[in-house]
C-alpha cells in the first residue's frame, strides 16, 4: 500500500537548517555539510544529472527511497529557498533550477494562491493553499501506487507527524553540531516509534522509523 | 591515553529527560522509556547486581564502556534525582541506592560543599564546587590510566562539550518522542565530529563520535 514518508537529515543536534538563513544562504550558517554524505553518491548523483558517484549500501538506500516515491510534499520555504526570497511573490521559480530532481508531482504548501508550475524532466509544482491534508489527498492522487514523500521542511515535516499522517520516518544524521538554527522536532507530540531500519554510512547514520 | 568520555541516552527528538521532573518523577514524564534498550543486557544488569541478560554486540559495547571508565562526573541532579529533593539538603542520599552502580570514584558537580559520600561496592561520591575543570583534574587523577566518563545531565555533558574537554561523544538513540523536557545539546556551540562506530541494535543505535 501507499505510504507517507518523511525522509530528512539532520545534524547531530537535531537541526535541519543553521542559524542567518537569507536568500544568499538559504540552508544557514554552517548547514551544507548535512548534506554531504549525500552529494557523493550515484543514486544521488543521477536524478540530478550528474555522472558517476559511489554505489554500495547508502546509494542503495537512496536509490530505494526515490524509486518508490511517487510525489512529494514540502514547505513554501523548501520551494524558494532560505527564509524570505518568495514570500507572495507568485513569480518566483523556487531555487531547485530549470530540471528538478523530482521528476513527479510536487505539492508545496503556502498560503499564496499561484498556477501549477511545470518545470523539466517531469516536475511540476503545485501551490496548495486549503492546508496539509488537502495536499496529502493531491500527492496521494498523483502518487498513485508509489509512496508520498514529505520532504521537508521541519515545519512540514512537525505537521504531518502531530497530524498522525506519517507512517514512516526517516534520518540521515550527519556528524556535526549546528548549535542553532531550526529544528526538526521543535514541537513534535510524544510518539512511540518502531526502529524498522539502522544503516552506519561513512559519513552519516541512517535511521527508519515506522511510526505508530 | 586516558580519555574523556560523555555517553548518554536521547530521545530520537533529542531528549535526556522528559517535562514536569518531580522527586516522584525523577527522569520526567515518559522519559522511563528512554532506558528500556538497556534495562535486558546482562551488562546493565550486573553492575546493578541483577543476574542474567542478554549479552551480543549491545551488551558488549556496555561492557567496554564500564570496563574502560575509572572515574565518573555527572551533574547535582543526576546524583539527587529529579530536579529539587537535594537543593541544599547536605544529608540527601541521592537516589542511587546503597550501593551504586560505579564501583568507583564518582565527581558530583555543585555548589553545596560537602563531605565525601563512601558507598557500598566501591563507590565514592566526591562533591566539587569548584567547576568542571577542577572536577575532571580530580577525576583524571582518580582515573589513572583509565577513562573518564562524563555520564550527564545535559547540562553537565554541555559545559563540558562547550570547553572542548570531551573527547569521544557516545549517544544511545532510543526509539520515541518526548516532544518536551530537557534537551542534550541545548546552547552546545557548533563542532565537527568524526564518526567513529555505529551499532543497531534491536531498539536502540548507537552512535559513537571522535569529538575534534
Amino acid at each position: 500500500m501507499s505510504k507517507v514518508k518523511a525522509d530528512i537529515t539532520i545534524s547531530t543536534d537535531g537541526y535541519v537548517a543553521g542559524p542567518n538563513q537569507s536568500p544568499e544562504d538559504p540552508l544557514g550558517q554552517g548547514a551544507e555539510e548535512l548534506h554531504v554524505w549525500a552529494l557523493g553518491l550515484e543514486a544521488w548523483r543521477r536524478p540530478h544529472g550528474l555522472e558517476g558517484g559511489e554505489t554500495g549500501v547508502e546509494s542503495d538506500l537512496v536509490d530505494e527511497s526515490i524509486a518508490a516515491n511517487g510525489a512529494t510534499i514540502m514547505g513554501r520555504r523548501m520551494y524558494s529557498g532560505g527564509s524570505g526570497p518568495w514570500d507572495g511573490d507568485s513569480n518566483a521559480r523556487g531555487w531547485w533550477g530549470d530540471e528538478p530532481p523530482f521528476h513527479h508531482q510536487v505539492f508545496v504548501l503556502t498560503h499564496h494562491e499561484r498556477e501549477p508550475l511545470e518545470m523539466d524532466g517531469g516536475t511540476t509544482f503545485h501551490f496548495v493553499t486549503a492546508g496539509i491534508e488537502p495536499a496529502l489527498d493531491a500527492a496521494r492522487a498523483a502518487a498513485g501506487d508509489l509512496d508520498v514523500l514529505v520532504a521537508g521542511g521541519a515545519q512540514a515535516i512537525q505537521q504531518y507527524l502531530n497530524a498522525g499522517l506519517v507512517d514512516e520516518l526517516t534520518l540521515h544524521i550527519a556528524p556535526l553540531m549546528l548549535g542553532a538554527g531550526e529544528l526538526l522536532f521543535e514541537g513534535v507530540e510524544p510518539l512511540a516509534l518502531e526502529p524498522i531500519l539502522s544503516v552506519p554510512g561513512p559519513i552519516a547514520t541512517h535511521l527508519r522509523y515506522r511510526v505508530n
